[in-house]
């Protein structure tokens, strides 16, 4: 396979990105792929926040994958900054190749570069599978994963 | 009991949060609060970041509770902005006094007002008193939390 290109997203992404968000068993229920204002106006906000990482794996000119990394500053253990990975996504075609390995590879190297101490990231109880590459690369899942949907948010 | 006041955390509150820190089972091995320099490090940086609330709850003219609110941006679920709860703790003389729910809902509140469609936290496994009592808050325990420590972070 050709060489891999991890880098900002940038508007013209948003198409790839968000279809591969939908093409997923979850993501197919809560992604809108024919309208990307949301998505254009999020991804303003993130190019804002020099806390904000998203980013996209390209090949030939295809973008093939992206994260999103966010660098959290706090004052718990001994004022550590941690980093948060989410919206890992590998397009179908590359599952398998070790794009998701690289990415969170280069994740992992980023948080490191940011001058975090801690990695973390959540995975639905659902995604069996996801859980069982997240330990191979070296994750813990030492956690509970809590969410609550807020009604009326904008 | 008298009035509960929830307010932004200067660095007179160092001491209490990071004794009440330290007053854990988990934190003990991992806080050091003979010095108070990284602390007040992280929390000048959470005070320049604008998606950074770090509160205190503070009674009679003591902090009684604290806790880490981070507003996230983000592409996921239709440029879905969340919140991330991180290091809350009720001092050991305020347990079972409605605190920790007080705080909580106070983050949930807030994540609302800054326009979030989702507040989410990790407990550790071993803390299931505290699994309870967010799912007692209407959270779910829909996601398994990884985390990786980072060598040579600074």
């Amino acid at each position: 396979m050709s060489d891999l290109h991890i880098r900002p997203a940038d508007a013209g992404d948003l198409p790839e990105i968000v279809a591969m968000l939908a093409d997923d068993p979850l993501g197919a229920t809560r992604e809108s792929p024919d309208d990307l204002t949301p998505y254009l106006r999020a991804l303003e906000r993130l190019a804002d926040d020099p806390n904000q990482y998203q980013v996209v794996a390209e090949r030939d000119g295809r973008v093939v994958g992206t994260l999103q990394l966010t660098v959290i500053a706090g004052i718990s253990r001994r004022g550590a900054t941690r980093s948060v990975i989410e919206g890992v996504r590998v397009h179908a075609d590359e599952r398998g190749s070790g794009l998701g390995t690289r990415l969170i590879q280069w994740a992992i190297d980023e948080s490191g570069r940011q001058g975090c101490q801690l990695v973390q990231l959540t995975s639905d109880a659902t995604r069996t599978d996801a859980q069982r590459f997240y330990e191979r690369l070296g994750f813990t899942a030492s956690h509970v994963g809590f969410k609550m949907s807020l009604e009326g948010g904008s």
